[in-house]
């Protein structure tokens, strides 16, 4: 085992909230983005961007192609759900699931982490304020370790790759405050499931929303650069 | 649920004996094969042959880049080991081991019996005659079930997709056994793992030595088209 880790890093808040923890606390930082047919390029550039901004070694953006699998609104010609309340953002998985898509994105993580020799995968998944994606639930998470655990060869010799979710039972609040103790400079990430042609967010998906009300419970001034004045 | 499955088809014996054995119980089947960076297409010809003639529904070439992550005889500049004795191909993981293939397969798999909404995910994979690989293993299996179950939208409805290894706990002679009484021709299908350039079969890599004893065993005559004269 090293002190290496391999990170997700979607170029979102999570995930580059846990990039900077992991950074913290000394980490070698292995960043991982996937291009998998997401309708917009920006949230890939702000990967780059953060993985840079935050001493990550290495940056490396896998192609796994989903959008020929389809079913979701991320990846294949479905509209983008806009203004919704909290209890209709948690009363059922929302279009913006996509179908398996973090567990390929893990699975695809344990096989870098175990050539690397890599100890961790680090994941931002959170499940208190969005519990919609069933792939970012703690349930799932333990699956993926008994993937890990039983599937590689690194597990059965006894040392599998530990899969770290440590924003799992934290709110979108708590994440920015931790972010913001730790220097993350909001200002580069990207959530927006929906941003107009020069990346502006729209300020109105699911994922713009629970990061509005994150940035005001947090009583943190809202960086995010938004495509027109989001509604208040 | 529908009765269609999703058939991981390699182009090798085993994958061709659960798509044989699907299409003889009626199952509409949707195979799956994987550009992932091996060192030959012709398991893939092969693949695209088996799913014609054994009536595959669909069949579709997913590209997966595990090359770049390296770490196999299978995908990196590592020699396959030859003329090995079921001992020393049974005493630890060979070489061949392409890291968490399998668990990034099946992941995929899941996606897309999510999208078709089909029941059931069908993997040749088998652990008797080769204990080698982790992620042929019985509890393996049991590990992505679980992320099936855990990790989509299908699986928390209630209705999650189905991992079935039918050929787990059958030896290689057995399987064989099962393909001929199904009417599998086993001339179209490829294993090995080393072909020369022509496609012909090595006949002394792990994969082609199995395949040669199951035979054997089986009391089947070898269709395997090889290189030259295998040994005896």
């Amino acid at each position: 085992m090293t002190d290496s880790a391999i990170i997700l890093l979607s170029g979102g808040l999570d995930s580059s909230t846990v990039l900077a923890q992991a950074r913290s606390q000394g980490k070698t930082c292995h960043a991982l983005a996937f291009r998998y047919g997401q309708r917009h390029q920006f949230e890939l550039q702000a990967a780059r961007t953060v993985a840079s901004a935050l001493g990550a070694a290495t940056f490396r953006t896998i192609e796994i192609n989903l959008a020929d699998v389809g079913g979701s609104a991320l990846t294949a010609a479905i509209d983008v759900p806009k203004d919704r309340s909290e209890t209709e953002m948690s009363s059922s998985i929302p279009v913006t699931y996509v179908p398996a898509r973090n567990s390929i994105f893990v699975a695809y993580a344990i096989a870098v982490a175990e050539v690397l020799g890599a100890g961790e995968i680090i994941i931002g998944v959170n499940a208190l304020d969005y519990s919609g994606y069933p792939d970012c639930r703690p349930e799932w998470v333990v699956a993926m370790q008994e993937v890990a655990r039983l599937g590689t060869k690194a597990g059965v010799e006894g040392r599998p790759v530990k899969i770290s979710a440590p924003l799992i039972h934290l709110k979108k609040a708590e994440i920015i405050a931790l972010g913001m103790s730790l220097g993350v400079n909001y200002s580069l990430t990207h959530s927006c499931y929906d941003p107009s042609e020069n990346g502006g967010a729209c300020g109105r998906c699911d994922s713009c929303s629970l990061r509005r009300a994150g940035f005001a419970a947090a009583g943190v001034q809202d960086p995010t650069r938004y495509a027109f004045n989001a509604p208040a």
